[in-house]
């Protein structure tokens, strides 16, 4: 498979088609993967100063595109940054990196908007001077029942505004990731400073307790997922904080985002059998 | 002032006399700084996963540099991080890059590690392929008195071990800065989960309450800063915690990280008048 491509000129739109996972749309250009790099000081990579979204897409179709847009943009409002392409222009470059794929085929975009290189400095007066913006595409995750634990190694931190945004600062999220591996499971369950469940490391929680479907709410740190949001209408779940005491209760839980849905199949060993058939998964993810 | 270079080859060492602010060394090769990038997917760039250090120089002389390396090493084992060159080659490759600098000239170093290009998710199997190395000179900032205020938009997680070490997560702090900016200040002194102070955006705080000098201790959500450990000394300064009623008692305070030093002119709009000519300040800044 080969791409025509210079640093200068990028790829033409011609050599795109099935090539999309080596293929990077870096500031308004397509170009090859192997090109695809950004300033050292650019602050998306000096100070974590941006934002992302992970869009899922089956065959050359994203899914809740205009809620991606949303949701970033009130991102965006929050650290003061400037989106540099209109959505009308993400939304066709998009459009471009999945233009060949085969229509089963699910993949993963990840759209990062950094705010840029700049001088020295947490708020130096150039900060805002031009934005970084990259559309990547990959192979998305089967996701399949996993085995959780109780992070003990970091908290979510529910008194800042970057719990509830898609910031860069992933660190901590990392943190509880690398503990469940070493713990022999495959995710963690992040509690906040007040020791009250908020999320997963890449997803928003859901447990059943006395038979009622709960979710943390925004204000104990966690981003409102997509996936999230119509989970909580069709499942008619509640919002509502759940104490560490809670999370010994649940018969069942899951985990999801905007790529797709896991069951907890344990949680600190104790395993969760609850039936999941009547938890609307294909009604929820459509696109 | 010319430099001779390709993206390829590097700048010859004989190359670097005077240029200093315009090259970087990125994994072993010095490169003029328009040629310094890194892949889109590095971890540092997409999750923030990484460390750094910032080393004041004063001519060709950078300051503290074990300590500096003893708390890298201490930051990555704690994010699991190997460190890709050895101190020799770092520190030879620091020297290189002051080794035109005029003998009076103050300027800062900085040393980032990323953990690399992975594929996508929080730990890949292949997360600790090549961990990214950068050092990039810059001026050191004049500092000089400052406004501050308590910042009210975000807090410090003393719950994260990222609080104590020096992680690429710089969202929080720098929506501190915004804020301070925004409230007509310089600065801002950030809280921590608890309502205790933790620090300011980019350096450790000292008040003098009753004539006594106080710094959060590191169990507050700080980062255990090289300055703060000599002025501690120095000053014989308490660690103990500062609660939001005590940070309207001192009558002095001061602000300092490796760079340098700021008086609080004032808090909350609140004078601090207090004499600081018994600060030892030249004692703590020297090599």
């Amino acid at each position: 498979m080969q791409t025509k491509q210079s640093a200068h000129q990028g790829i033409r739109i011609d050599d795109l088609r099935d090539v999309r996972m080596s293929v990077v749309w870096l500031n308004g250009d397509f170009v090859d993967q192997s090109e695809a790099r950004v300033p050292v000081a650019d602050r998306g990579f000096t100070l974590a100063d941006g934002i992302f979204e992970t869009i899922k897409a089956v065959g050359p179709r994203p899914f809740w595109l205009s809620e991606h847009f949303e949701r970033l943009k009130a991102g965006a409002v929050k650290i003061g940054l400037t989106i540099p392409f209109s959505e009308h222009r993400i939304s066709d470059a998009i459009d471009r990196l999945l233009a060949g794929a085969t229509v089963d085929t699910p993949s993963a975009i990840r759209l990062t908007v950094t705010r840029g290189s700049a001088a020295r400095g947490l708020w130096p007066k150039d900060a805002a001077s031009q934005p970084t913006c990259v559309l990547t595409a990959a192979p998305s995750p089967a996701t399949h029942p996993q085995d959780f634990v109780v992070c003990r190694s970091t908290r979510r931190n529910q008194h800042s505004p970057l719990s509830r945004i898609k910031s860069l600062g992933y660190g901590d999220n990392i943190l509880a990731r690398r503990e469940a591996i070493e713990r022999d499971v495959d995710d963690a369950i992040m509690l906040n400073t007040e020791g009250h469940v908020a999320c997963a490391t890449v997803g928003n929680v859901f447990f059943r307790i006395d038979g009622a479907w709960i979710t943390p709410p925004e204000a104990d740190g966690i981003l409102p997922g997509l996936a999230r949001n119509r989970f909580l209408k069709e499942l008619g779940a509640v919002e509502a904080s759940i104490s560490a005491d809670m999370i010994r209760k649940p018969d069942a839980g899951f985990v999801c985002n905007s790529l797709g849905f896991s069951q907890i199949k344990s949680l600190d060993g104790r395993g969760l059998p609850g039936d999941l058939t009547a938890v609307p998964i294909q009604a929820v993810y459509s696109p």
